[in-house]
């Protein structure tokens, strides 16, 4: 089996380099720079726009849109919205990310408007996000996670199971979650916690995957894999979280078969 | 006097990656990424929110508030409004950073009116701009100072008093002052005058220490003293302005009691 | 020739770090940051601001102005048309980015009513911004070119000729194009085209030397040389996108007469 799975994230990889598919970000002022190298390092042509004038047509010539309410205001969400209506009408796959819900109620209420509105193909946050939006009785520190992935299981298969979309945990172990399926992704490391908007790049790599894949399970753990294993590569060049960065960049260019064979660990089974 | 500063340093950069407190920032687009890093590689847990929506929320679960005016305009000064509203009823450290007062009438403007309704525990600027708000003959020319660090310390103590606050004079040659107590930091090195968002890094960090200190003054000693450090360990390994900002924050995330014993050249007698 | 232009650049590029002019950027969210370090790397002094209240101030003290559409909006194009309008009216130079015109026809219409109003000295673009904007019936892929940049030199004529500036088209080669007058820039990398915003530092450098040259054809063409030649200069250090990006930096920084006078490769005739 992992055999199996090594060979097809490397497929889903090259396609992504091959293909260059454009994704349309609609995201959050911290890591608009950050995403779009992401995506390019990986093969993808990222692009960001956020007018209401022309968000409909950016989506429309897009393979993906990824939608992040890092920095919401209440325009970009009205844009947001747009975008997602475009997408949807258009299946044109969209990945969430609720960046900080849970952190203020405004975050939750918008996270749960979009949702309900437009399901996405793929929603990725941290567990104390993803358990905000299972029960609101959950604060979230900031946009940090104070939780265990694990803790956030039967919320994310709550999510995907009413949404009818993949979910996705991010942490020390990746939680892949949708429909009968779970995956679960032990590839990265710690230092990918100190840098600000790896989980905006998960986020920003599934959409990439999900314009070059049929299912988005499959585009998920693609995403959370490459992330994983382009962490662990950084890490053995890099001497803090400054350095990391550009290596970590570096790694998602470089990345042969050969070492996605040697690192990945997954589990598809249905233990969790 | 050396030996006792160079320890409280350090006890309150452990405090810092202990508490990991949440720091509420609004600040400017250019450097949201660079402060966010720089906030994470130093132990804390930054979140960046401008809605009026959330803002009042996303302040009161914070250790601290930054307000940072390097790309302001009237949308968001109104969200600072709010923010710093809640900081003070809430008793919750707010570091103002006036990038560019002094270059245009609108900034110094908006920097006055903030001042005067929600003075800030720490003011932090560099000569031009601690001197622009003191008297409006000063010309900044843009965001960088045209001025030494020195020159401005009548107006930083003129600030000091009027607000009540601890006021910041970043250069190569740092001014603390606040009340009858003042501080000179004299670490740092050339090249940080060539990466944008430096000062607001140093802001950052103020408002990252005013978490876990008890006085504003410790807090902005403390800030400036790990900044200067960071800056001399990072010129060691760098190339130049490129390579030096991963560097930069490598040091802050490994920065240890031996390299701040080693290298604070601090002076908190009253002679300026 | 090639002797003459090595030491013309040269000269141009210590202007640019001895008068360090003030360069007044507004521009895209995705940028912000890398193109302020490239400008200080450079030895200009950039400074971001957008606000309505304030653009004209800017404007009036600063060597250049940079218009870089990348995430326009509606009340950003407000602030671009006062700024420019401030611009013509005191003869500071305008360097105008039209990223992604012809992925939206937003964007191509906000280009086009710039270029009416208020004509730049250098309008800067890849192959398919600058081809979209002769032509209503070219798609833009994004921002990323699908052109060769030579399909665009048709367009780059009639769009120098009808608006009186300098068009530059960015790619493989660079194309600065004005009057009779034309060059071509060999240098560079293919990396260079997987880093966001290496379009957008080039029209922020362009703008530097603007605000250093007499003549935009001689700021565009050194602004192309100094590109290419440092990307040149980070390739030999870089092993990947990730590393190019900090030596690039450091390669503006430090580059020397030796280095241009070894790589220039720089054709002034008029074969296209």
């Amino acid at each position: 089996m992992l055999m199996k799975y090594h060979e097809q994230i490397y497929e889903n990889l090259n396609r992504l380099r091959t293909q260059a598919p454009l994704i349309h970000n609609i995201t959050n002022y911290v890591v608009m720079n950050t995403t779009a190298n992401c995506l390019l390092a990986a093969g993808a042509s990222p692009v960001m726009a956020h007018a209401i004038e022309e968000v409909e047509e950016m989506t429309s010539i897009s393979g993906a849109l990824v939608i992040n309410i890092g920095t919401l205001d209440a325009s970009w969400v009205k844009s947001m919205e747009k975008a997602m209506k475009t997408a949807k009408e258009q299946q044109i796959p969209i990945v969430l990310d609720p960046v900080g819900a849970g952190a203020t109620s405004y975050r939750t209420q918008v996270v749960h408007k979009l949702l309900d509105e437009f399901p996405p193909d793929i929603l990725r946050g941290n567990a104390s996000e993803i358990s905000a939006l299972y029960s609101e009785h959950v604060q979230t520190k900031g946009v940090d996670s104070i939780r265990e992935s694990s803790s956030a299981v039967k919320a994310a298969r709550y999510l995907s199971d009413r949404y009818e979309c993949v979910t996705v945990i991010s942490g020390a172990t990746d939680y892949v979650i949708g429909g009968q399926s779970q995956g679960r992704v032990f590839n990265g490391c710690a230092l990918m916690g100190k840098i600000t908007g790896m989980g905006c790049m998960a986020t920003a790599l599934a959409a990439g995957f999900t314009a070059v894949c049929e299912l988005p399970f499959d585009a998920a753990l693609s995403a959370m894999a490459v992330m994983g294993i382009a962490g662990e590569m950084a890490e053995q060049k890099s001497a803090g979280p400054g350095t990391f960065h550009p290596h970590f960049l570096d790694a998602l260019y470089h990345m042969e078969q050969n070492e996605i064979e040697k690192r990945l660990k997954l589990d598809t089974g249905n233990a969790s």
